[in-house]
C-alpha cells in the first residue's frame, strides 16, 4: 500500500492563450521530477483546480501521471462541492496511475458544513474510491476547519491515510498527530510551518514553495530526520519570506512569477486572478534572491 | 431594457435518483408562477448550482425560461470562480431567454479577490453579457464582501443593473443606495431584512422564503409602497423565524423540507448536504404553521 | 418608574493636561441640554470611560447628574470587567440621581462569557440595582454579542428596562423587538441604522452623532413618529457618513475634533489614543460641511 | 540587566469571601518558589488583574514581590487601557522589586488600535518605565494581534527585552525570532506550543500550565536545549488536553479547580466568572490524572 511521506510540490496550471500549456507543463516537469523531492501533487489549490473544465481536469490528470510514471508518485487533487463529482474524479484519477487523492471539503454551504455532515462526505468518498485519500485542510481559501476531533474519528478508515493540513494552527497539528494512529500520515500545507511541524511528528510537507526551492524544501525534512535540529531552524527561518511571497502575499500570481525567475514556464494565471504588475515583480525578484543568497 | 424591481423567487433544484426531476420542477414552477411574485431566479444559492454539472446548467436553464417564457421573467445565477467559464454561461442564458444574470463573485483565492480583482472581473463580464447583470453579494457562503465603495464604481456601468445583497449589513445596504445612481436596484437578499431595505430604498428582494410563502413576501413591498409602514412592519416580525428555518438554520435542507410542508415537491439536497431528520422536521412544522397562523 | 424612550446623546469626557476639564464639560452640556435631545449619557464607550479612575468615575457622574437636575434624564455607563465593582458604580449612580445605569458586559474572558456567565451576571446586577439597567451590546469594542435569544431571556425581569444594541445585525434588533415584552426598550446603538430600527419598532437610540447634530438625530424619530417616512429615510442617509466619521473611521478622535468644528470644546483624547492630524480635520471639516449642508 | 528567559508560571489570585486571600498566596507561592520554574509572574491574564480595584494591585504586587525576594525574580503585568495609568503602575512595580512588566496592550477602542498607536503607546511606556517591559500579545482576550512588522519595530527599544506571545501562530513566532535583534527575548504564551516555539528559537514561556505541571513544562525546555528532541516532543504532546483544560475550556476556572486538585488553594473566581460545576470537575479530575500518568 502507499504510504505518504516526504515532501510533494503542488504543481500550478500553465496556461497560454487562456488554454492549458501541455508543452510547457512538461517541461516544468522534468525540472520537479529530477528534483529531490518525493512525489507531485497536480490540481492543488495552486493548480487553479476550482477553474478547470470537467474534460481539461481529465487531460490535465492523464498527462502529469503518464510523464511522472515510473518517477515519481501522483496526489490528484478530487475535492469538489459535490459527493458524487469527487467519487467520480477519484475514479478517473486511478485510471491515470494516481497513487492518491487529496479531498478538500465542500465549503460553498458554510453554515451546512458541520461535523456530521463533513464525516459522511469523507467516510462515503472513502469507502468509494480505489485509491487512498488524504484529507485536505485548508481554511483560508474554504473557511471550512476540520477539527482535530474530526480527523481523529476520519482517521481510523483504512482509506484514509493522512491530511494536509494548510491552516498553519501549530496546536491543532499537534492535537492530530497526538490521536491518530501511528500510520496516518499528517503533512504541512505550508513551508512557513513545516520544520514546526516536523518536530512534532508530522512526516512531510505538500509546499507551494516546493515549486521554486525543491531541495531546500526536502532538506528541511532530511535535517529533522537526521537530528541537525540547529541546521533545520535556521534553514526554517530563512525560507519565509520566499514562502509568504508565493501563498499569502501573492498567491499563484506570484507564484507563476517566481516560475519565471529561476527559468521554469510561469504565464498568466487564469482570470479573474490577475498577473503580478512590474512593480511587485521587482520585488519577488528581490525576495527571491536574498533568499537564494541566505540559504547558500 | 429590463427594469429589475419587485420579489424574486430563487428556486431550488429538484433532485430524484440523483438527477434532476424535470417533471418536479415543472410542477413546482407552475405554483410560483401562478402567485404575485414578480420573478424567478434559477441557479442561485438555493438551486444548488455549485453543484450541478455544466450540462444539468444548460438543461435547467432551458427548462426554467421556457416554461416562464410570456409569464415572469426569469434571472440565472452565472457566477463561477473563472471569468470565462461565466461570460459563457451568461451567453447560454442569453440564448435561453433569461431576462437578466446574477453573478456571485469568485471566491475561492479569497486573499487575491481584492477590489482591483473583482473590479476587473464584473466589468470584462458586463462587457460581455448580451443581458444586463446583477452584483450578487453573499458573504455567508462566498467569504467575500463587495464593499459599498466597490458596488457605486460599478454601478455606472451600463449593464450593471443592480445589486442582491444576502450579507444583511444595513449600514452598508444604505450606503449602496446612496451611492448609486438612482436607476440602480438594490435587492434584499434575504426575507429578515426586507422591510428594512425596502424603507430604505431597495426596490425588491430575492428571497428563500418566497419559495415558501410568496404571496406575503410579495406583500411587504405592497405595503410598504402604499405607506402602511406598521403593517409592514409586523407583517415583516412575523416572518423572521420561519425565514430562518429555510436559511442560516437549515439551509437548502430546510428550505426542501418546507416545499414538502405546502404540498410542493422537495425531495433531497444533494450530497454532501443531508436531508433535515425526523425531529428537526417536525420543528419546522411547527414553525411553519406558527407562521401561518401570525399572518392570516 | 422611568420609561427609556428618545434620543440619547453618549458625551464624551473633555480633558485638559491629562485632567478631566469640568469647565468644558460644563459649558459642552448646556448645548446638549438646551437641544431637542431626550437624555444625556454619561460614561458610555465614547466616554473614554474604560480609561476613568475611579475617583474621576465617582466626580464625573457628580458632575454631570447635577448640571442635569431637572432638564434632562441622565444614563450612567456602569459596566465593568467585575460584578461587583459595577453594582458599586450603580450604587453611586443612584445616589447621584441617575435615571438608569446602561450596563456594558464583562468581555475580557471572551471564551468565558457564554449566555450562562452573562445572564447570571445580569441578573446579580439587575437585583441589586436601585435604579433599572439597560443592556448595552457592543461588539465592535468587546468582542461579544449579546444573542437576541439571552436579551428574550433577561428582559423578562422587572429591573432590565431595555437594550442599547450598537452591533447593527438589522435581522437581530428585529428578533429582540420581537421577543420581548411591549415596554421593554430596544435603542439603537448608532446613527447609522437608527432610521431602520425605528421602523421595526425601536423607540429611541444613544447615538455619538448626537454630539454633533442632536437636533437632526431628535428628528429622524419624529419623522418616524410622525408618519413621515420618506423624509425620515432621506434625512437617515444624509447622516450615514458624518456618523461614520464620528465612529468607524475615527472614533472618540474624530468626534472630540468634530465637537470644535461646530464651536464646543473638544481637546484630546486620553492617550494611547491620539488626536487627528491637521489633514484628517480637513476631511472631517468637508464631510459635517456637506452634511449640514444637504440637511439643510 | 535582566535577562528573561525560562519558563514562568502565571499565578492565579486568590479570592475568599470576594477577597484576596494573602495567606493562601502566600502558601501557594511556596509550591512554586521551590519548584524548577525561572520566575513569577504576578497579574498576567489568569491573575484575573481586570477586575483588581488600584488597591488590591498594589498589593498584590507587594506581596508577591516580597515573597519571591531573594529566591525568583517576579514579573509584573501592568497593560491597562490607559498610557499614564500603565505608568503608574510600572514605577509601583518598580518600588516593589519586580525585574520586569508585562504590558498587555489597550484594547477596548479596537479600530483605534492600528500600529501607529500601539507603536506610540509602547514606547512611551518603555521610555517612561525604569524596569524592561515585555510586550503581550494575547489576542484571544484581546481582540488585537501585535503583527511580526510592529514587533520588529519595537525591538529596537532597548528598554524593550522580549514578548510574551499567547496568539500561537508559529509562523509569526517565527518570523519575530527571525526579525528582531538576538537578545531579544521571545516567550511562548501557553503550553501548548511552547516546544514548537522553543524548537524555532523562542527561550522560555510563561504558561498557565506551570501553575499544575511546574516542572514538567521546565524540563521540555532542558530537553530542547539538551538537544533531546524526540522525548521534547513526547513530553509537549502528553501535555496539550490538561493544557486545553485549564485555559480555552475552562479558563481561570478550570485552572482554580486543577490547583485543588494538586494540593494548592484555589478557590472561586471573581464573578461573573463562575467555579466549575461537579461535572466539570470530575472531568478535569480525569484530564489531571492521565496526564500525570502518561509523563510519568
Amino acid at each position: 500500500m502507499f504510504k505518504l511521506r516526504g515532501i510533494y510540490v503542488p504543481i500550478p496550471t500553465p496556461f497560454k492563450d487562456g488554454q492549458i500549456a501541455f508543452d510547457k507543463l512538461e517541461s516544468n516537469l522534468e525540472f520537479w521530477l529530477a528534483s529531490k523531492l518525493e512525489g507531485i501533487v497536480v490540481m492543488g489549490s495552486n493548480g487553479e483546480f476550482i477553474m478547470l473544465s470537467p474534460e481539461e481536469k481529465q487531460q490535465l490528470i492523464h498527462a502529469v501521471c503518464a510523464q511522472a510514471k515510473g518517477k515519481k508518485p501522483v496526489i490528484v487533487g478530487t475535492g469538489t462541492e459535490s459527493t458524487q463529482e469527487t467519487i467520480k474524479l477519484n475514479k478517473l484519477a486511478t485510471e491515470a496511475g494516481a497513487a492518491a487523492a487529496l479531498v478538500l471539503s465542500p465549503n460553498y454551504f458554510k453554515k451546512a458544513m458541520n461535523d456530521r455532515v463533513l464525516k459522511e462526505f469523507y467516510l462515503e468518498v472513502a469507502e468509494a474510491s480505489p485509491i487512498p485519500i488524504i484529507l485536505y485542510n485548508m481554511p483560508g481559501n474554504s473557511g471550512i476547519n476540520l477539527s482535530a476531533k474530526l480527523v481523529a474519528e476520519l482517521a481510523t478508515h483504512p482509506n484514509i491515510i493522512g491530511i494536509k493540513d494548510s491552516g498553519g494552527n501549530i496546536v491543532q497539528i499537534a492535537e492530530i498527530i497526538h490521536t491518530t494512529p501511528g500510520d496516518f500520515s499528517v503533512f504541512a500545507g505550508s513551508a512557513s510551518f513545516l520544520f514546526a511541524s516536523l518536530a512534532l511528528g508530522a512526516i512531510g510537507g505538500t509546499l507551494a514553495l516546493a515549486n521554486v526551492f525543491p531541495n531546500e524544501c526536502a532538506q528541511v525534512q532530511e535535517l529533522v530526520e537526521d537530528g541537525q535540529f540547529a541546521k533545520a531552524k535556521a534553514l526554517q527561518l530563512n525560507l519565509i519570506e520566499a514562502n509568504n511571497a508565493v501563498t499569502a502575499r501573492w498567491g499563484v500570481s506570484g507564484l507563476k512569477a517566481a516560475l519565471e525567475l529561476i527559468g521554469l514556464y510561469g504565464g498568466e494565471p487564469r482570470k479573474p486572478l490577475l498577473p503580478l504588475g512590474a512593480e511587485d515583480r521587482e520585488l519577488l525578484r528581490t525576495i527571491i534572491r536574498q533568499t537564494q543568497e541566505s540559504i547558500a
